[in-house]
């Protein structure tokens, strides 16, 4: 195994500390998703290669085919490695229609490949994080409501920095531009979207040379500029003078969203009206999350209201999803900002080994250790005590064990931090709650 | 997203009660390693070909490459889907040498991928559990006495059944044969690994026809017949008279495992002579694991020691590893068993919803369970509380909440398994420790 080894770009990799980082993370918003009653779900990372090209736009580019080197005879479905966790859960789900119970709350952490050029933020291989509630026939609005608050509770619990889950309502931009006379909404909404990117100059002029008269485009602008931590965006859309049902059904959903937020999430969602996603198949709420300062790195968490998920041609699955990009999001707060662990193993205590012979009874205080949850390693050489503290030093392990070294021959533990030593019975000993697992450690910032 | 959808063979997925029994080893395996004081690592799913197709015998047959279905004009290596995680990971040894901290314990809990003919026990996508302890130049023997006792561990935890590791050292079957003057060791070690396959007889007619004398085929034989639950193998080989240093010192080291399992895990390990395993690399301690009683369903756990993981030219870097087969142990358990969980989601209390204005107070007692690690669902509709408690017991949740329903107007939980309904308060209420999370659930057996 000796031949050249290098990264590849787009396939990110952790040293140890930042892969604890990683886990802490993951770990995280597993249990949260768990704690609001998301079941797991895992899907086989190849699907039909015609299912995945299926997928609107250009996203065939995009997609990674898996073949057998060796070919075979075989004849085997064409197949590749999903792109997004949306793909193979709607598979999952017609598949499984008649063993799953409706509706449906699942969460799927896994990894998805792309194979476009890689970019800041942009991978090749990366972790999503999905929950999505579907159902057959129809499904309620408030969970609309429900999912953004869930992501809320998971970044409460994380470094993540300060964030805003962007929230609009298609309901909103199609009912007010019905209500404007335009007709075609697909077209305007997608115009609108460029606004970040190419300005407002601009999509007024694309809006214009669409058909739309200038008060139109105007118009379009204007509500796209609207932009409220709370409700207020309600009456800034009346004040714009214009009316459609539809209008009237989205502020009052959006309006739901953003009140629930004010209790349960306070400060972390935002009305934004400019707010399209790209993606065709959202009919309701949308959601785009951005970290502020961080505003160009793209959205770490984005998803919606989509009324087909799927349909085997007798039901349809209407649903609402939303995904958390976590290699993006620890791409910078990882790879970026320097985010890691207190240690790079999850090793708490070293125990020491006194002399070869004593190996069976280093290893007895070990199991003692273990046995209560304590993360505990033996010293791999007999060395002289300094050389075992160094290397539990090396690696961040915080307690150094000394058999018999304690009063009256028992044991003693040192906190080679601090130094302190203490006699400690290895039937009740353990070490602080902190201590017992690594820690998140953020770099100190200026 | 209507095209048809049907399995692809190979590539097994579970449904949400059985993805909870997976859950549950996957923690438990991890929670052990980590006890043991293994860092994780996690690789990227793909390695270029020639690093794949290097690792020796006909491993190149089962590799899926993965290409950009869309092609294009940057010239990059041809991946594939790594077949197992000992080729990553002595890649990213070599990779990270100078960033990690040697001896080096990893754990690798991830996805391989194999082109092979599915088979019982065989799939194309399989989860495998690794732990390898790696060193720069030397590597002590006792971390081949430590690894089975991790895994011992492990299954002491976990409802496998009866098991057994079986154990041997390629030093006691290389001395022995050079003790008998067998010069193809190699050779004779290949024909003696079809043992279980073809027979003693045909193994014998092959080892003659390899040029053994009748008597050296004999004794052959008579080693591999060996297999003791204690250290007793040392004198049935001492007894048929053979001589080598090598055999001294295999003899002593599979002793020193077998004497270590008798006080850490009791009845588990098995010295088997037998045991050869296929792979070149191995240098000493060797492990398979089968099921009592299943023994054709082949190795669930595999591994040993090796001189040379990975060399960078200047260092080597050897090791010994076990290997977890995840998804061949689950397929059995699950799969054929019928092992699954208690209910098919992690919630354990539901909310009812007294009526639609009443959705916001559900919601914050369901915030309130949650904080204090309740998972929690509110009830999709306020439906009639008949309604809502079947949809709590189609799902296998434990208890419903009702709001408002106690005494003074307080709230009352219901265990809707006994009928019991008692008064609870949403700020220090919480289920049974055995309710909080779905159980382990074996079917029962005749």
């Amino acid at each position: 195994m000796n031949s050249k080894v290098t990264p590849i770009s787009g396939f990110p990799e952790w040293l140890p500390a930042q892969r604890i980082a990683e886990q802490h993370f993951l770990d995280t918003i597993r249990e949260v998703f768990e704690l609001h009653g998301f079941a797991s779900v895992s899907t086989r990372s190849v699907e039909p290669v015609e299912r995945l090209s299926n997928q609107g736009e250009d996203a065939d580019k995009e997609i990674y085919a898996v073949s057998r080197l060796a070919g075979g005879d075989d004849a085997e479905a064409r197949l590749g490695l999903h792109f997004d966790l949306t793909v193979p859960f709607a598979r999952y789900t017609l598949e499984n229609a008649g063993k799953l119970t409706f509706p449906f709350r699942r969460y799927q952490i896994q990894s998805c490949w792309r194979g476009e050029r890689p970019q800041r933020g942009r991978y090749r291989e990366f972790i999503q994080a999905d929950i999505d509630i579907v159902d057959a026939g129809e499904l309620p609005f408030h969970y609309e409501v429900e999912l953004p608050l869930v992501v809320a509770d998971a970044f409460s619990r994380l470094p993540v920095g300060p964030y805003k889950i962007q929230v609009n309502n298609r309901k909103i931009c199609e009912g007010f531009y019905r209500g404007l006379g335009i007709e075609d909404v697909t077209g305007t909404l997608r115009t609108v979207d460029k606004l970040d990117k190419i300005g407002p100059d601009k999509v007024k002029a694309l809006l214009q040379s669409a058909g739309l008269s200038q008060e139109q485009a105007d118009q379009c602008l204007a509500l796209a500029a609207i932009a409220t931590p709370d409700s207020s965006f309600v009456d800034q859309v009346r004040a714009l003078g214009v009316e459609h049902e539809l209008l009237d059904e989205g502020l009052a959903q959006l309006k739901a969203i953003m009140d629930a937020a004010a209790e349960h999430a306070p400060g972390v969602l935002s009305a934004e009206l400019k707010i399209a996603r790209g993606l065709d198949y959202y009919t309701g709420t949308v959601y785009e999350t951005v970290l502020n300062g961080h505003e160009d790195y793209g959205s770490i968490c984005s998803g919606g209201r989509y009324d087909a998920l799927a349909s085997d041609g007798k039901r349809t699955y209407p649903g609402v999803g939303i995904s958390i990009g976590v290699s993006r999001l620890l791409g910078l707060l990882i790879g970026e900002q320097g985010l890691t662990a207190s240690r790079e193993t999850p090793t708490a205590v070293l125990v020491a080994v006194n002399d070869d012979d004593s190996r069976a009874e280093s290893m007895r205080i070990a199991t003692a250790l273990r046995a209560r949850d304590v993360p505990t390693l033996v010293a791999p050489k007999a060395a002289k005590f300094g050389k075992q503290i160094q290397f539990a030093d090396r690696r961040g392990i915080p307690f150094v064990w000394f058999p018999g070294s304690g009063t009256d021959g028992g044991d003693a533990v040192k906190d080679i931090r601090s130094g302190d030593q203490i006699d400690a019975d290895r039937a009740t000993w353990a070490p602080p709650t902190a201590d017992l697992k690594a820690a998140l450690v953020s770099p100190p910032t200026d």
